[in-house]
Formats: structure tokens, C-alpha cells, sequence
């Protein structure tokens, strides 16, 4: 006889959503950033995702939430996802609503069973690591808590949010476990210096872990209406005959808002959340001046080189290069330079000004250039 | 019965050669710098050249001198050039060879010809100005000199050499006519100050007007081998039996020398050597920093956009921008920056490391990469 475990009811989720619009022109609307190489791997961020998780819950517990645009590229990238296991957005609805439809739809098909949500796009060194800390989480899931795992900040950087972390949960096998006192919004270069020097303070790489039901209750809690859609639409979701019709009936009319808000603070505040400190590397390269600093291992006056078929001429330049056409490049004497190069259009900045790429989408989009986009 | 003037003689001659290295990846060996529009006029400066000349001498005494890969194109933009004012060089061996070369033909077909030489890739504003010191420059020439145009400098350029210009000459026709004292090398900014706050010094933009058999003689002087060698293909040039063997036996013989210092420099040691101020606007676009220059109106705020095709969408950026390919640029923050985008290869850089684009072309060469050359 076995004894069922947490782990054994463990399911992943990744919501591949987001074109990652910071990353233009190498993120587009028809190959956003999960689709992409940013680490120099081999291999799209989104099958990174996949490969560090299916050792954790085997390749038939892992569910991808993704654009109906993007089901082909995934299906590319994980022959191994199995269709049950495939949900698709007829648009994109925000964290909130991917997230709570795949638990909803879950908790049908398996009451009881516990889900984890991990990005498609980001980047963690020392898979091992990550995995213990989210078995641990699973432990502390079980018990009823909504649990994230908050990476151990190495520098007092302004472009997360924070975990402010409590006392010791006494919670057996999840020794590092701790409560969370709030969730903190990204600060200033002083406060974000101050929280790195407390030793209190965790980075929100946005990865939760829970009892499905546990989700549910709490978007009910905090949005009514929308947990009130979320069931209909997976009370349709199995059945083919009515699936479709409820997802055009439904889905368009939920309420766009972050997990975060919906679920995560509003748990923090009543004392409900739970924190596992993640000792690993883990970057959610939301800007080109991340994926530089990422190739470059800190130092800044290197030049990072991205693209299989780069032709890339430095002399005293610092920065990245990604090239994706093998045209050749050739960079003199400029400065923590951003060059990125594509087919049809190329991106020049600096690591500084590296957030306000999405700008530049804006415009575009503004100025009518949506063949760029 | 009309009068012969010193007019009637002149003939132009225009030496289309050079590649433009410091302008890579926009000049290539095979579309050099005279056969782009870097001035936005619509067309090539070699075309801009002819333009400027015909009025002062016909369509039929403008006689070209280039590189036989480059025939086809420079017919293209000159269909009004006739085949015996057409001389190829076989390979480059510099101004004093291409010149001479020009002259002893000249010279033999009608001896007492008046020539003028002026580069295919120069930039000038106000040709009415420029033609008119020409003209005095050819009276000048007639009485035997060896006479080039200064640039009254508008700053003090430490890119171009300079022209140190002495007393008054008295030669009929030629009101600003002076003496040079001497030719001086490009001069560090301090020097260029002084040049400049004195009011004798031009810049030296490589023209040299004078009759054919005097720059003969002034290359006789000094490099006797290189005056026989190109009497001896004069000789076979007109004759079509004789021209090409001529040719291959002979010019890649030549010194390869610069006029400035075969003819220019040892004429004014001599005094013989005179120079008509250029009161217009003049660059020889030497680098891309040159050319932001030549379009920002002196504005250091501006980004200048050049390329039919251009989509260009700039945030608080100065510099230039050179599209071939109409791919979308996105520039974001980056100051003075230099970029050229071509169809297969991109150049990033910045206004003071523009004189180092030539390192690069070098580096290509090193590297075997001569397909982007």
C-alpha cells in the first residue's frame, strides 16, 4: 500500500502569456518572450520552464495557459504536453483570471489537488534548489496556506516587488518555511537597500503554490464575480460541445487583475500566505539591460553577444548585442549599448533606458506600424 | 573673329576614386562614397559634381577618371560624359598618378590646356560662388601657376590640412588671387585656433587648377619616373591597339603619391604656387560625424535622418541615422550616436569614434570577412 504525499497531488501551471513588450523587436506579438533563447541554453525560455518542473510533477501534471496564436509554437516546444492539458485564452485576461481557470478547472477534475504557478519566461539558475524549495512549498500548501517562494535578494534592486517575511511556520517537512508579513511594491534605490541589509525581505518572482480550492476562496473573497465566471467556464471546460460557447460567452467579460491584488496581498494581510526563501539565481528578464547583465556575470564592461549566427565587430564597446539576421555588426566605442537586430527592424539604446522600450511600442502601435509589433 | 580666353582652354577633370572607408558600411568597393546622396539633394555627389562644372565648361570638357568596376555605375550618372573623356584606371595608384594621367593626355590632345581637378565626393553649397573663383583661378593658371581654391575656414577644423596664404598677386581677372607661403598637415586645435584667428590660413580641399604642361613639370621635378611613365601611356592612350597593353605594362608601375606632395607642396616651397579664397560652403564628408554636421545645421541637439525608406522613431536622441533597408529604428536616449543600416551590415558608433570606422574596414579586410566590403 502507498501513501498518497502532497507532491503526489502536485500540479504545475505555467501561464505563457505576455509579448514581453521591453524585449521589442526581439519579442513580437507572433513570438513573444517565452518563445525565445535569452540565456544562451539552446532552448526557449518556455521549454527551460517545462524542463525544470517535469521532474517535480512528471510530464502529465504540467498545464500550459496560452494564447490561442501561441498554441502551435507550444505544442512545438513540448511535444510531451498532453492536449487535456493545454488551456487557451481567446485573449489575454490577466493572472488572475489564466491562473483561477486552471485551478477551477482542476479542482473538478481532482478535488484536493494542489497547483503551482510558475512563469514561462524567466530564468533560474540551480534547478535543484528551485525544486526543494517548491516540495516545501507544497508541504506548507497542504496545510491550507497560499505559498510563494521568494528568491533571496544579492542586490538591492528597484525593479521587483518585496516579500516582507515573518517568524518561522512550524510546518513539518518544510523547515525554511515563513510567515509573510505584506507584500511591498517595487521602491526606491534607499528603502530597496534598507530591505536587502534587514535580511527580512524576498524578491516576489511571482510563483505561487496551493490548494486549488484555496485559490478559489480566495479570488471569491476578494472578487466575487470573477471566481462566479471562473466556475461556470470550467464547469463547461470538459465537454467539447459546450467548452467553446462558454469561453466566447465568459472569458471576454472577466475582470482583468493581477493574482497579486486578487489573491496574494489580500492572503498576506489575513495571515494566510506563506513564504519559502529561494536560494537560487533567478532573473525575470524584463528588460535587455537583465539579459545583458544575465551574459555578462556582473561586470560591466563587457560586451554580451547574443544569436547563433551573430557577426558581431566590437572595439571598446560595452552593452549586448542580440542579432538575429547574421548581418554584421560592428560597434565602436559606445557605452553599455543595447543593439538589438532583427529581420525588420532594430532597437538602439542604452542599459539605462532599457525600461523605456515599451514605449516605443506604444508608439508604434499609436502610429499605426503594427507590422513591427 | 573671336578671342581665345583662358576660359575657352579649361578643361575639368574629376578623379572618381576611393572607396570611403570611415563611411562603411554605406560605402562599399563596389558603391564608393561618390555614388551615394549624403547631402539629401536627390542624387549621387559625383552627379552633384558634374552639375557643378558643366556651366563652367560644357558637357564636353569634363573628362573622368575611375576604376574600371566602377565604369558601368559612373556612366549611369553621367550619360552626358563622352567615351574619350572616360580614363579607368586598372587599380588605384592615387591622385598624382590619376591627374598626371589626365594632363598628359589632355596635353597632348590640345596642347595649352587649362585643368582643373576636383574631387567626385566633395560637398559644396553655392556653386555660383564656387564657379567664380574657379574662373579666377584659370586666369591665374594661365599665367603659369599652379593654383588651388581655399576654404576660408568657418571653424577650426582640426580634419583637413591648411593653406597658409601670403600677399596679394596682381594677375589680370583674378581680383583675390594670393601667393601660399606654405602647406601645412592637419593641425591640433590649438594650432586650429590660431589658423583660424589669423585670417591666413584656408582649407586645403584638393583642388589644383593649372595648365596641363605645368603640373607636368612640377611632377617632372620631383618624381622624374612617374612624369615618363605617364607620357609613355599618354602617348599609346589614344590610339586603341596601343591603350590597352600600354596600360597593363605600365601603370601598375606607378608611384602611387599624392598630388598634394608630387605637385602641390614642392611648387609652393618654390613659389610657385597661387590661391583663390573659397568664399563657399565646402566639406569633403570624410566620416559619418561629418555628415551629422552637414545635416543638423551645426545643431548638436538634432538626429539627423537620412535613407528614402527611412522609419525611424527616436526618443530624446541626437546623432544620425543612415537607413538603406527602411527597417524600423527604434533609437531610445542615445546621444550623438552614429547608425547606419544597411541590407548586410550595421554599423553603431558614435560621432567622436567616427574616424575609426576605417579600423573596422581594416579588421573585415584581416578577417577574410570582405563579403560586407
Amino acid at each position: 500500500m502507498t501513501t498518497s504525499t502532497a507532491l503526489d497531488r502536485f500540479y504545475s501551471v505555467i501561464p505563457a502569456g505576455g509579448i514581453g513588450s521591453r524585449l521589442w523587436p526581439l519579442s513580437r506579438a507572433d513570438a513573444p518572450k517565452f518563445l525565445h533563447d535569452l540565456t544562451g541554453s539552446g532552448q526557449t525560455l518556455l521549454r527551460d520552464t517545462w524542463n525544470r518542473l517535469a521532474p517535480l510533477t512528471g510530464d502529465q501534471r504540467i498545464m500550459v495557459v496560452t494564447g490561442r496564436a501561441h498554441r502551435k509554437a507550444v505544442e512545438e516546444q513540448l511535444p510531451e504536453l498532453a492536449d487535456h492539458n493545454v488551456v487557451l485564452e481567446s485573449e489575454p485576461r490577466e493572472s488572475a483570471a489564466a491562473i483561477g481557470l486552471a485551478a477551477a478547472i482542476l479542482e473538478l477534475r481532482e478535488p484536493g489537488v494542489i497547483i503551482g504557478s510558475f512563469a514561462a519566461d524567466h530564468v533560474i539558475h540551480r534547478d535543484d534548489i528551485f525544486r526543494r524549495a517548491v516540495a516545501e512549498a507544497v508541504e506548507v500548501a497542504d496545510a491550507g496556506y497560499i505559498v510563494t517562494v521568494g528568491i533571496r535578494p544579492t542586490e538591492p534592486a528597484i525593479g521587483f516587488g518585496y516579500i516582507h517575511s515573518g517568524g518561522k511556520l512550524d510546518v513539518p517537512g518544510a523547515p525554511s518555511a515563513l510567515t509573510v508579513e505584506s507584500f511591498v511594491e517595487k521602491p526606491d534605490q534607499a528603502t530597496a537597500k534598507r530591505y536587502l541589509a534587514s535580511g527580512h525581505y524576498l524578491w516576489n518572482a511571482g510563483m505561487f503554490i496551493a490548494r486549488a480550492d484555496r485559490i478559489l476562496e480566495e479570488i471569491g473573497r476578494s472578487e466575487p464575480e470573477l471566481l462566479a465566471g471562473l466556475l461556470e467556464l470550467a464547469a463547461a471546460w470538459d465537454d467539447p460541445a459546450t467548452r467553446g460557447p462558454a469561453v466566447d460567452r465568459i472569458w471576454p467579460k472577466l475582470k482583468k487583475i493581477a493574482i497579486d491584488y486578487a489573491v496574494a496581498e489580500p492572503a498576506a494581510a489575513a495571515g494566510r500566505l506563506a513564504v519559502i526563501p529561494g536560494l537560487f539565481d533567478w532573473d525575470d528578464v524584463g528588460d535587455f539591460a537583465s539579459i545583458a547583465k544575465l551574459h555578462s556575470g556582473g561586470r560591466k564592461r563587457d560586451l554580451a553577444i547574443l544569436g547563433e549566427n551573430a557577426r558581431v565587430l566590437a572595439d571598446s564597446s560595452s552593452g549586448i548585442v542580440i542579432s538575429e539576421g547574421g548581418r554584421t555588426i560592428a560597434l565602436i566605442g559606445v557605452e553599455d549599448i543595447v543593439v538589438v537586430d532583427t529581420a525588420d527592424a532594430l532597437l538602439v539604446t542604452t542599459s539605462a533606458n532599457a525600461q523605456k522600450v515599451k514605449a516605443v511600442v506604444d508608439a508604434l502601435k499609436l502610429s499605426g506600424r503594427t507590422d513591427v509589433l
